[in-house]
């Protein structure tokens, strides 16, 4: 069993190309995810998934925990043919929050009209940066607007995406074509954020509790979800449907829309997380550098 | 993070200890036990158990997976006030049978009359050997009775515990005050196995699927389980139920019958496995070798 702590020579190309088998592969039912487990502390909480991606030679086992606003993470590689630990990888949540940030790209690259070249980010904390900056590295984007609910995060997010490359402005409000939402929200954010979307991605909505996305928005608009029983639990998407807005079974899988084809329609993504792209993420990593 | 891989320096009272800890603790609700996770593969499967004993300072995650025949096992120790992973325990699933073997010695010794040294195994793996040996460490066994469908593995088996220096009959087929049962029957063992039996012990039903247990054996006895909602789901207590044998609610813990004022009595106890015995006696190891 090997430890590995340092993943800096891993490269964005790696973790795009294994999130994608893996939505797709759970598009079509090839993935085994086991709904989660939560431990809960008197300081914290950890939270537990596992997945494997069929076909691949391994699965993971995963702890996200957070205590006292501090995160915490590690993933376990076994062989998905003899059940033994083949790595531990002591990455600190670095691997959640990339293969959160390409799952998310992905889909709104593919669901965003090609000429939209400014977006809009809701949220000011890890993964508004990187959502932005990975979806960079699949479209130009020439310009971030950034929503908080601090002035002073939105400027500090503006001076992290300008220190990569990006331009930002901070104070959004409404008009942008398409929409990410980071946040840690449990409330609903303001429908005039969206007012112009075309596109949205929601990535907020990690476990029960939370809920960014205004159930209304998910009128008239193609549905998408990374895991639809999880979406229907405690994603936006299940919110919308308690709500009278939408249909249990409206929603169709991000790994059968990545192809871009229904970039001229209107269309709102739900991710909650699954434990597929995370397997298939470490067992990249394991290939690269095991 | 430290990894641990011999445990040769590990004495059985510190199991005992802990395993005992933790039943109280479970017992009296200070435990943190979210139900498991389990994968299916095609050659095989893994089972990923939590657990967490309030107050002890580390919670653990562990995988148990079988492949062809094969069982593997894990145990990630991880802090319980940061989260941060701790020790990873490589025991190929030693401890999960130390901790069955120290659970079902405790409740057998605490319920079996004291002046009994007559016990009755059936099954004939490795559990069979273990709870022999382990009960044998809390109290006298003159003769150890032994039941198994094949009478090579009956023989193999009493060899195996006359080499730990208990002496052992094949053969059994009734007569026994305390029988113990650590099969992985889907069906009933013989009912006249526990014609004279005052105290039985049944740990072969650690998943769905299995039951060793006649459910006619509950009737008129002390029912005690080591998790209420695992043994009602999958124990034999939980098919005794179906049956209408004995009530949903006629259970009461083994952490609560430990102090042997029960032996008079005629019990029956049904183990499932918890998580928090095995985060009790990870913890444990980790104070003496970490």
């Amino acid at each position: 069993m090997k430890v590995i702590d340092d993943l800096r020579a891993v490269p964005p190309e790696l973790v795009f190309d294994a999130v994608k088998a893996a939505l797709v592969a759970h598009a079509e039912g090839n993935t085994v995810v086991p709904p989660p487990m939560a431990l809960d502390f008197a300081g914290g909480d950890c939270h537990v998934k596992a997945g494997h991606v069929v076909g691949q030679p391994h699965f993971v086992v995963k702890t996200a925990s957070s205590f006292g606003g501090r995160n915490n993470g590690s993933m376990l590689l076994l062989s998905a043919t003899t059940g033994e630990p083949t790595a531990f990888i002591a990455d600190n949540g670095l691997l959640t929050a990339w293969r959160t940030a390409a799952a998310g790209a992905l889909v709104t690259d593919a669901l965003t009209p090609q000429d939209v070249d400014e977006v809009a980010v809701m949220g000011t904390g890890e993964q508004a940066r990187l959502q932005m900056t990975w979806l960079a590295k699949l479209r130009k984007i020439r310009l971030v607007h950034v929503w908080g609910r601090r002035p002073e995060a939105e400027v500090l997010l503006c001076q992290q995406l300008r220190a990569e490359g990006l331009d930002a402005r901070p104070g959004y409000q409404t008009g942008a074509a398409c929409v990410v939402t980071t946040t840690a929200s449990p409330d609903p954010l303001p429908l005039n954020a969206f007012r112009d979307a075309v596109h949205v991605t929601g990535i907020g909505t990690d476990m029960p509790g939370k809920g960014e996305l205004p159930p209304e928005l998910f009128a008239g608009r193609i549905v998408v979800t990374d895991d639809h029983d999880q979406c229907l639990d405690h994603g936006d998407f299940g919110h919308a449907v308690r709500a009278g807005v939408v249909a249990p079974q409206a929603d169709r899988p991000i790994g059968a829309v990545l192809r871009g084809q229904h970039r001229d329609q209107r269309s709102v993504a739900d991710l909650t997380g699954i434990g597929a792209t995370d397997a298939s993420v470490a067992g990249a990593v394991w290939s690269l550098l095991g």
